[in-house]
């Protein structure tokens, strides 16, 4: 029996029907239809022709194949008369049938969060997302754009994007940089992968993080071969003089709005920080997460600007624009430009540069500017009901509320967090306590609920912020006791 | 001497005008004027507010910063006469001045290459990248796309781009797959990352690596702390027998098309590879770098088929629409999912969910088998010519050209590679010889170029083929002496 493959890969289409590319194992030892009807049989059964996909004309299938039109339209009427294959008037053939064992396919999927109302902190507001803005500008790059952006790219992000965004950040964020110090990665996650994994390669052993901190930050450190040190953090933001006398390579710090305190680092801490990194050769990772959203008077420039050999600025697109985008970027002290661009050319070869193309034209336009005054304007409204809706039901008011997108509120002596949390899982209320970013969760400290006012989708966040409350002065049980 | 910041920042915009975040140190104890004077003065001097930013409107800086108008308005005007800013009626105010020290910023932007003429292997053509095609999927998924599709995503990639994928790489490659062990990644360079650090975190100390291979994947494993093993190939690829008796941890192969040699690996070492992959538990990462492209009656399917749980099966969108899109793909082994879904989020949280939902449209639409078939004639097209030009110039005929994006053009007797790129270097072609893949380039093999016929964007090709034709004739020399 001799086994010949063929396939419509090989040629081009001889019309214009829908095409396909499908891999037949055509034996045509046993007739040429009778191979045909056996290989699409095959093809089905395997799962490798799926439900729903559109089969090629019978004219290029034939054609294809090398073989008559007759013989591809009778194979494609046995097919269907079996049930594999469905044929319709006027369109092209598809198949119907999917076997049983690809019913597992779901699972696995996207995760459905139990929560219907959502507070989680980090996570801006998705309905808020520009997307006519974005598609206008998609529209303009992909007609403007010179052909050499569509190979390999620049490891370092493109040229266009680091000069948009070095400008943007001396004039919003007072950051000093030019754009061949600068590196646009995916999101502040990449940022710091790459970053613990430049400082390991060079013998480093271990970096310090503020404590609490994001765990998932010093997961990525750990992964990296890193020992994590926690730094305590008070009311001025990190405890600088804590550092003293570590042996560590480098700080991670939020000096903006601490992440989840909401703290802002102290200006002689901000000195006393860099003078300590530009003592002991460690570096500075300033993660400017929030830096875009502050709503008082008192703009808080960055760190990097005070020393910009010692720091590391790291900003991204995932609360201003979305975190979905994944594009991030760090402004670095020159010595580290050549081994943080091999460290992006071994991990990914750069970010995909039709996103970056895209930002910079909305930063260069501004757009970006107009779409952060009125996100300004949301999250302070949003804010400001926070802080209205707790003091109403009395209690100690939120700390941290100057900037960001979070609250950290504090509960009444006697509740704990964990009960709380419970209660507001079994509510459906996705939500965060302190303890979720301590470096120790067992000691016992501060209760408080750490409170992400940017999460609810547009007009959700009324009705989320109602249910929030509810539970915070416990008047969340609707299920039959009057409201007090 | 009281300073105080203020900044546009802080407020909503008060008028129409253009809207720019500026951090401005305003030292109001010298009058009002001159301080917001000087303070501009000192944003343009630092390189803070770069040349040609718009300021916004004198009303919406009055505004903002809680002066008259007319603060403003002379202070603007002081700085037009002094040259920092330029004025024009009817458009906003703008930075003119740029400081000395910043001329270097052009520095370290994207190479210019000097090679005129492109014949890089691995370069797929720029200029047919689908861009009415991208922005048209691009409209249609941000008119579409849920408000969930805007948050942080899910690290193993969308799901709707998942189910596209595993159905595409089913019909089209054979690869046995479901959405839920698949994930999506920037390119084969982060599918190998990803999987050298799982392997190296599992304790593994060496992979084995096909000789020839591209040097940057080697680079890749030992960034990752793994040791390369060296695999030789002959005619029928990969040698499989070499790997037995070998402590690796995995191979990394190019079956449907050795790269760089062109190579298919045969039937019967594809099942002695899973054979050897089951008993020895290495896994078997199949680099499906070109598959799409095969222009012979012979389409090889993925290796992955014959077992789904040894085989990791790598495929990208670099060579079929875009490296600068950074998106790749893995079908993964069950046991290997949720490690690599960990590492991928510790790595970047995720690919950019943009562009994987206009890939999951287009390949839904049928859009993406219309432009490979079309991609196909194109690169066929390229191939018969440079085949026909070989031809016509006499000398051995070029090998692995059944499918891909490059041949192996052979070099006669007492031609070097190295002087055949030299000369190629001073005419501006951009080339390959084969000794920048070997493991170890000093040891003297087959002298061959390897010749990248995707690499010219659109109608260079002909030219290009003609500078190489006369290169490899030794016609080269244009400067005087007729051509024989």
């Amino acid at each position: 029996m001799s086994t010949e493959w063929s396939s419509t890969q090989a040629r081009p289409p001889s019309d214009g029907g829908p095409s396909l590319d499908l891999v037949l194992h055509l034996d045509r030892s046993q007739g040429l239809r009778h191979g045909l009807e056996a290989a699409l049989r095959e093809a089905i059964r395997s799962g490798r022709l799926r439900v729903g996909t559109s089969l090629p004309s019978t004219r290029t299938l034939a054609a294809d194949l090398e073989v008559a039109r007759g013989t591809v339209t009778a194979a494609y009427a046995q097919l269907t008369a079996e049930g594999y294959l469905a044929a319709r008037q006027g369109a092209p053939t598809r198949v119907r049938w999917r076997p049983d064992v690809l019913a597992s396919e779901e699972a696995g999927g996207d995760p459905v969060p139990t929560e219907r109302w959502d507070l989680r902190a980090g996570w801006p507001d998705p309905a808020s997302f520009p997307r006519q803005a974005w598609a206008a500008a998609t529209r303009r790059v992909l007609r403007g754009a010179a052909t050499g952006a569509f190979g390999y790219g620049d490891p370092f992000g493109h040229l266009h994007l680091r000069r948009a965004l070095a400008g943007y950040l001396g004039r919003a964020r007072e950051v000093r940089t030019r754009p061949d110090r600068m590196l646009v990665c995916s999101g502040y996650t990449q940022a710091l992968d790459l970053l613990c994994r430049v400082l390991r390669s060079r013998g480093a052993k271990a970096v310090a993080m503020e404590d609490p901190c994001a765990p998932r930050y010093r997961r990525i450190a750990e992964a990296a071969g890193l020992r994590v040190v926690a730094v305590p953090c008070d009311d001025d933001g990190l405890r600088v003089d804590v550092l003293r006398g570590l042996d560590v390579a480098a700080v991670v710090t939020t000096p903006a709005h601490q992440y989840p305190l909401g703290v802002t680092l102290a200006p002689a801490r901000r000195t006393r920080l860099v003078d300590w990194a530009g003592r002991t050769g460690a570096i500075v990772v300033e993660d400017d997460y929030d830096g875009e959203f502050r709503y008082d008077r008192q703009p808080v420039g960055a760190v990097q600007a005070l020393d910009p050999d010692r720091v590391v600025y790291v900003g991204t697109a995932s609360k201003t624009l979305s975190p979905a985008l994944r594009l991030g970027w760090l402004a670095l002290p020159g010595w580290l430009v050549e081994p943080l661009g091999e460290a992006k050319s071994l991990a990914d070869r750069g970010s995909g540069v039709l996103d970056q193309l895209v930002l910079a034209d909305l930063i260069e336009r501004g757009d970006l500017d107009r779409h952060l005054r009125l996100l300004r304007q949301s999250y302070r409204r949003r804010r400001d009901l926070l802080v209205a809706g707790l003091r109403e039901r009395g209690g100690p008011p939120p700390t941290g509320i100057a900037a960001g997108l979070h609250a950290v509120v504090p509960l009444d002596l006697g509740r704990t967090e964990s009960d709380v949390l419970a209660r507001a899982r079994s509510l459906g209320i996705a939500l965060n306590g302190l303890g979720d970013y301590w470096y120790d969760p067992g000691r016992v400290r501060e209760q408080a609920l750490v409170v992400g006012y940017g999460a609810p989708a547009g007009s959700a966040y009324q009705p989320t912020l109602s249910r929030f409350l509810d539970l915070w002065s416990g008047d969340d049980d609707a299920r039959g006791r009057p409201r007090r």
